[in-house]
């Protein structure tokens, strides 16, 4: 598995392996594929307005927001194949049998292990709202929409990230590790989640 | 264009696509993919969910849900192509001179045609969520949290092909025409975007 890739997968192949019942790519994936195409979209923005004389005043902000969204374009391509490999270890431990004395400990392990790569996606979706709320100041009026589009899909993306998060906290023995990771999860949902609100609201607004 | 498609490109290749300052793919093309996605994974649930002796009462339910998401997804990946292919005739026409006696006719219409392909990928999305609103009772326990990434991916991908129609309707004369869209629009968001709100909730319920 560690040394696959998803990412040579065409649209189609891609679709139909999240379609079957394979173990990956799943929700996850889809996420971080999601996520990829959010920030595709603020650098999509950025190369339409840098060099256009009306924006001049933000060359700087947007070269800064371009090389940004580009890293966490790749970053977010590359989560597809970090979730996939989180699952293994994982999967491995539900198939230990109930009785063996050290599934318990194994499978709280894997559960933490588990949840990097998803809190990954969604401190990367968090990063390309911020850039799309720059955005739906500084951007191009004829890519305004692709701002709206952008912040919608990094959230739909952090969203569904957590609940990758959620699935797995759920099973820990260690309420406390696990409601700490809860609490982050919910504020990253919330402030972000409001931030990527707020950019469609700009957005509707700039095209109105 | 129209001979063209961009269901080959490989992930990679795609999101440098959409990174970049080419017309397609835009906001249309990265709204479907993620509807596609969505779709995906409601076939995803089922496919896990269908053999298994707990859910056995909902085999009819499943299969029927199965493949209409294997139509949507293809339907949605298409949308892709669909998307890149109706924005051709309105780019010629924006660069119609301003003075040109035929401008304003050729933009009215190519204005109107533009929303065709986006305002297919909304009701595709509507669908997909109304599947992804039957899973949440009747998917398999092991992959409730695929329905509510599913059904939150194909809610951003409704709204972010709504930015697309809403772009056009600003500019088109015939304001009872749009006017007419736009209440079609409001009513698609808020009735599915609901049922997509609905969904997670029940599938947070689900998992806790």
């Amino acid at each position: 598995m560690s040394e696959q890739t998803m990412l040579n997968d065409n649209l189609i192949e891609f679709s139909k392996a999240l379609a079957s019942k394979a173990a990956v790519p799943g929700g996850g994936g889809a996420s971080s594929v999601a996520g990829a195409l959010g920030a595709a979209l603020a650098s999509m923005v950025c190369n339409l307005t840098i060099g256009k004389k009306k924006y001049a005043q933000y060359e700087g902000d947007l070269e800064r927001i371009l090389a940004r969204a580009e890293e966490l374009r790749r970053k977010l391509l590359n989560g597809v194949d970090d979730d996939a490999r989180a699952f293994e270890p994982l999967s491995k431990a539900y198939s230990i049998p109930k009785d063996d004395p050290e599934r318990d400990n194994i499978m709280e392990s894997a559960l933490k292990d588990a949840c990097d790569a998803p809190i990954m996606i969604m401190e990367l979706c968090c990063e390309a709202i911020v850039l799309h709320r720059e955005l739906a100041e500084k951007g191009s009026a004829i890519a305004i929409s692709d701002v709206g589009v952008g912040a919608i899909l990094c959230k739909a993306a952090l969203t569904g990230a957590s609940l990758n998060v959620v699935i797995n906290v759920k099973s820990m023995r260690d309420r406390s590790y696990a409601e700490g990771l809860m609490l982050k999860l919910d504020n990253m949902l919330k402030k972000y989640g409001q931030m990527a609100d707020e950019t469609y609201r700009m957005v509707l607004t700039r095209i109105a």
